[in-house]
């Protein structure tokens, strides 16, 4: 049985999804009474995600699996397998379960005309779509969206077995309007961040003008149009989940607990901080975090902003010609 | 087609050995007039070797691959697999063609008894088997090998198909006797180093006396038995290799170039320094390679020192009872 994780990432959470799924296989393997299949996993991740990390925790991971199951457990075999899901990454027909958490939302790139090389700036003092951004904009994300999301669903059609399942979990967003608040608004914030910045002399203007972040949260439509288009998965079930930015836990005003702002900030500038270093230069990176709590934090006390996060589980078929 | 590079470590080595994999293949399908096969190919070794560095070189290998191979390029997915090559890797009936270059002379362990947590020290002064070690030393090296051998072929048997082709090439001897120069000659004379500086209280005494290599140069009668006994493959090709220890190179006086001492001190430092360090300490390093190097330089002067490199090439067939 072939199982993938796109998009492992590396630390504490990387095995734990493998743990989930290979407790799920063997529970119902149990209830059946038969022995568990052997298990081939493969975590995905990008060319430079930190593979050595997750392959140094691999020996005790194992241990633990053998204490678990005991004389039940039967083969498991663990490899790293990097590059980008916007491709082919696995042979033919070789997966019967695909899961990926919280990475499709990238785009394989910038979309042109958007990136730092482009001649004129059309998103001048933005980081991503926004209420004011022109039609241009919003087309170019669309058009990236498509590209990638179509191609990813060709790459896994050859690699994902007839019957096979693909669970896919990403930020999206509830309304048509690919600029609502729900799926733009922490990006709208951090513009307004650096533009304090911009403001005091700290960052260039054009820095922020030649700056859009690769990323694109979809509609189920979006999403439902390219399976439909691609033809080789069918819709088992899609779920928009509500997600508090804080994560829902309340704030305190004790010194010693972080605000909402600062866990917020925390979390978004451990998903965003590579790229946006690589662009600003890591030095106002700190300034531009504690810039960006408080601007959260003020948000937060006049509003509960949440996100939204697709849930999409989908089967492969034989092509059905759309 | 599946392949494996088992004790792949990494460096510049790593992808070459891989990149001529390939060619062969693709100009055997050329010959034949046929596609090439889609390709999985596995590096292996173990959890601490540094994949990231391995997987950082592979968008510029792709590249190459596609440069060289144009139109005719077919499938091609490089993946990571840590582990032990003395236990299950792979699933089972996965592998076509399985390579190990210089790793199988390396044992899983110390041999039980020689390691640094045995309570009487039985092979004083020396680092690995010696013309003077007792022959209990002797056996508890060839014990580990005969083990480790053969949990090997027992572990492959299971992974590679019938026709399947394993190629393995590691140190070795010409003669029966375990303790002959050609396989042992390189760590006496290690052992004389740490044993000058013992003699001037840079280390204690009692330290070289627990240390062993956890490594065995088998001679081919000993690799064929360890064959015929798992019977689970034929023996196609066996060849023995002379080495310069020196790698050939004739030394020339300058004080530029490094001497022939140096060279193998160098080369031997590259591939034991971790496991010492881990014993002896980082500190004594420096000194001991260039006590090694001049020891060395001396030795070469009488005579010209080699090494022996067994090359194998088995094929996996129904198991023939042993």
């Amino acid at each position: 049985m072939g199982i993938a994780d796109l998009g492992c990432s590396s630390g504490p959470n990387t095995l734990s999804v493998i743990s989930e799924i290979i407790d799920v296989i063997y529970s119902k393997c149990c209830h059946l009474g038969r022995p568990p299949p052997e298990l081939r996993i493969s975590l995905n991740d990008l060319y430079s995600n930190d593979f050595n990390d997750i392959f140094g925790s691999l020996p005790a991971f194992y241990n633990r699996l053998k204490e678990e199951k005991g004389t039940g457990l039967g083969p498991c075999f663990i490899s790293g397998v990097p590059g980008s899901f916007y491709g082919r990454l696995f042979p033919s027909k070789s997966l019967h379960f695909v899961h990926s958490s919280s990475s499709l939302h990238w785009l394989s790139q910038v979309p042109p005309g958007l990136d730092s090389k482009a001649s004129i700036a059309i998103n001048k003092g933005r980081i991503y779509m926004s209420k004011t951004s022109p039609q241009s904009v919003l087309d170019s994300y669309f058009l990236q969206f498509h590209k990638d999301f179509s191609q990813f669903l060709k790459s896994r059609s050859e690699e994902v077995v007839l019957g096979g399942r693909m669970v896919l979990s990403f930020m999206g967003r509830r309304s048509m309007d690919p600029t609502t608040e729900e799926s733009c608004h922490h990006f709208e914030l951090l513009a307004h961040a650096l533009m304090s910045m911009v403001s005091e002399g700290l960052i260039p203007e054009e820095k922020v003008d030649t700056f859009n972040a690769p990323y694109y949260a979809p509609c189920a439509e979006e999403v439902k149009s390219e399976i439909q288009k691609d033809g080789s998965f069918i819709m088992d079930r899609l779920e928009a989940f509500e997600i508090d930015w804080d994560g829902g836990v309340d704030s305190c005003n004790s010194i010693e607990t972080p605000s909402s702002g600062q866990r917020v900030a925390k979390t978004i500038r451990a998903v965003v901080e590579s790229m946006m270093e690589a662009h600003f230069g890591s030095d106002i990176m700190d300034d531009l975090f504690l810039r960006y709590a408080k601007i959260v934090d003020n948000h937060l006390s006049k509003t509960r902003a949440k996100y939204i996060n697709l849930v999409v589980s989908i089967i492969r078929v034989d092509k059905i010609e759309g």
